[in-house]
């Protein structure tokens, strides 16, 4: 089977919206084992979408389409795919139901607009809509497939994987199995490097990238099986678990935070963080993970440099003296979250976010991360970026870092150096 | 001028990697009145390649391609293109010495397989990259014109606003010149409704669409000038300001919190935030803004119970009588947090994100929301989603109508209902 995807919509030719579903369907397909070789846009244009399925018709045999199935005119998605396979649409009277209960279930009557959603092609499947009013469809003629879903990707997601999995699966003859490599700390390159001539292997597949901060490895196997694709990646992955250490956070984690999270559960222990420049991110992303109520349970954002002081004990003079953005600072508002909050460790990030800084001394970038179980600190000192966008690249990068040294902490990680016990390194800073 | 966009890259088919290039040159596109009609995703293989070109330049006269530019041997765009055009590759020692001082400033050694990004098509004009070490192109062959430009969004944005809008402003003989009404706090199909008569207009186009819990007005006009654009736009603009007025959170604005943050900026007032469901988000949004250090000083991320009673104030026994999601708790924790930072206002949310409830009397998806200045109090409960993906959702949504609640409270705005004094309001709380 030959895949390809065409996203229907002009709102996404001007940019309004970002393609999610075009990613989404993607992964799923690749899970699969499905070829992908094109994604198409086209707007909502009934020429140049007709157009865009004679295109894909030419080089794959199942054409996936996302969005136009909506109530107004210039949703045509359904219509043109129904005229190119020489298909009538015909009015389901129970779809129509169905869409009515849809919208007295939120106590409004059904605008007369909807109940063209209730049109259905002839001879094709329908696919039930959960979580909207359109409906999907599969439609075969001849060889040739045509799979149309709706555009919300919280309607298209779900109808995906319950009706068209299972549907695609009957063609599926190999399985494409991949699996992601996860690293923090370590550069793409350098990463790279340690494992080059892994890179050259055919079968499985080694590719190395680069996201967000962070250097990936991902290792795709083809085979005629899931226990042969398994057999084919194991003692790779092994063979990269030793050459890159604690540098891997997770193998197919989804991030540092779900990594972070699930160490902490498996050890029982609790983390407090303290935040400037980012501000809410850190405990943001730790609480993205459902379940993090065991591990988390207090945050502290301190914008400002009185809240520094008057919640988390920061002195004052050394904020006057040193900068807010500084490691004595950092150690401190680390120290004060694990005393406000009773957490096994304190977590505190402060830096220059950008996209100026405030303080003649510290260039934009200048981040600096401690971390504390209450006897040892644990400090990092990072440069981010200086221009461009750089505020919202170094506010995660920041918040990436900190989750990452707690990791390292938690896990009493050979990298990791102490400064030795946090009081007497706050109480005997060189203050002169 | 007709454009396509070729997006290259394996891990786009793949689904690693979200395709935010296409969005924001089609939103740059859209803005110099170029019209795009396709957008095409292909992989790093030359035979596709070629022909997604063959594809484009029978649609379009200008093909613009992100994307395989790297060191690496499955980077083939400039190679391919070079060949679609006839033209040779040659080394340019200038930009070989670039790359290099480039890895020097890092203090790194160039790797040698870097030394491809400086093979340059004959007769291409060289775009400089200041973010990375890949040069982009332009390529002009009879009426067709090829631009390459490197696939890191950091690296391509910069370079197409600097180098490629000034060379394609040349070409356009029309503005496209579009505006964003935005909205909160109403539906998409109710604000549909109360401007229905104008979503037939022509010239300029007004149209509807949702997002994130938000309804937005898209109006775009073509004109052969800015100005007769403005002309057309603003008599429109000021009868959708009156039709739907304070829902209407800012034209162009970004975000919900951009426009609270600059609206609080302009009032000189400051404002504290306590989270729980949300979890540091209300926080982070409103620092994603640059500058919100004038209005934003503190936020408290009180996840457990025991941290809304000892950094707050909460009562417990309120907290074990009527849940931590409950309006009696949203109005404590708002003015908790407005006493301990002294800020102008105090901001709460306490809800149930999902995926589960840890209350068998409260679904997910409730959600409680207080602001008060110290005197009134303004409460919001709303609903969110009650399953699939609704985590993400919920808390974004929450975060969304926390800032909108203060953005109505400090314009007092007329739609916003006082409970009264919050203290009464918390001290004769019916508790039987």
């Amino acid at each position: 089977m030959k895949c390809e995807l065409i996203s229907v919509g002009t709102e996404i030719l001007l940019g309004d919206i970002l393609n999610t579903n075009a990613r989404f369907l993607s992964k799923e397909l690749a899970a699969l084992g499905i070829s992908l070789m094109y994604q198409t846009t086209v707007g909502d244009n009934e020429g140049r979408l007709k157009s865009a399925l004679d295109t894909a018709f030419t080089r794959a045999d199942t054409v996936i389409l996302t969005g136009g199935l909506g109530p107004t005119p210039d949703d045509l998605t359904k219509e043109v795919c129904a005229a190119y396979f020489g298909k009538r649409l015909f009015m389901r009277e129970d779809i129509l139901e169905e869409i009515r209960a849809y919208f007295s279930a939120k106590g409004l009557p059904m605008p007369e607009s909807n109940s063209k959603q209730a049109l259905v092609p002839e001879d094709s499947t329908v696919l039930p809509n959960k979580n909207g009013t359109a409906p999907g469809f599969i439609m075969e003629s001849g060889d040739k497939k045509i799979i149309i879903l709706p555009g919300p990707p919280r309607e298209m997601e779900p109808m995906f994987r319950e009706c068209v999995v299972p549907y695609l699966k009957k063609f599926s003859c190999s399985v494409i199995k991949s699996h992601t490599v996860r690293t923090f700390g370590i550069g793409e390159s350098a990463m790279s490097e340690r494992v080059s001539d892994l890179l050259e292997s055919e079968n499985p597949t080694v590719a190395p990238y680069a996201k967000d901060g962070e250097a990936l490895l991902r290792i795709t196997a083809k085979a005629e099986s899931e226990e042969e694709a398994d057999r084919l990646i194991s003692p790779l992955l092994e063979d990269i678990r030793a050459r890159l250490g604690c540098y891997i956070y997770g193998i197919d984690a989804q991030s540092i935070e779900e990594a972070t999270v699930s160490l902490m559960k498996e050890k029982g222990v609790t983390a407090a963080f303290a935040e400037s420049c980012t501000a809410g991110l850190c405990a943001k992303r730790i609480t993205d993970i459902s379940g993090a109520s065991q591990v988390f349970h207090c945050g502290i954002v301190s914008y400002s440099n009185e809240i520094k002081s008057k919640l988390l004990g920061v002195s004052s003079e050394d904020l006057a003296h040193f900068g807010a953005v500084s490691d004595i600072v950092a150690a401190q508002m680390a120290l004060g979250v694990k005393n406000i909050s009773g957490a096994d460790y304190g977590v505190a990030v402060t830096g220059m976010a950008g996209p100026t800084s405030d303080d003649p001394e510290k260039e934009v970038g200048l981040i600096y991360i401690a971390v504390t179980d209450g006897e040892s600190l644990y400090l990092k000192e990072f440069h981010g970026r200086k221009n461009g966008s750089c505020r919202d690249y170094n506010r995660f990068v920041s918040a990436s870092n900190a989750i990452n040294q707690l990791r390292l902490t938690v896990i009493n990680s050979p990298e990791l150096r102490s400064e030795g016990n946090i009081k007497e390194f706050i109480n005997s800073y060189p203050r002169n």
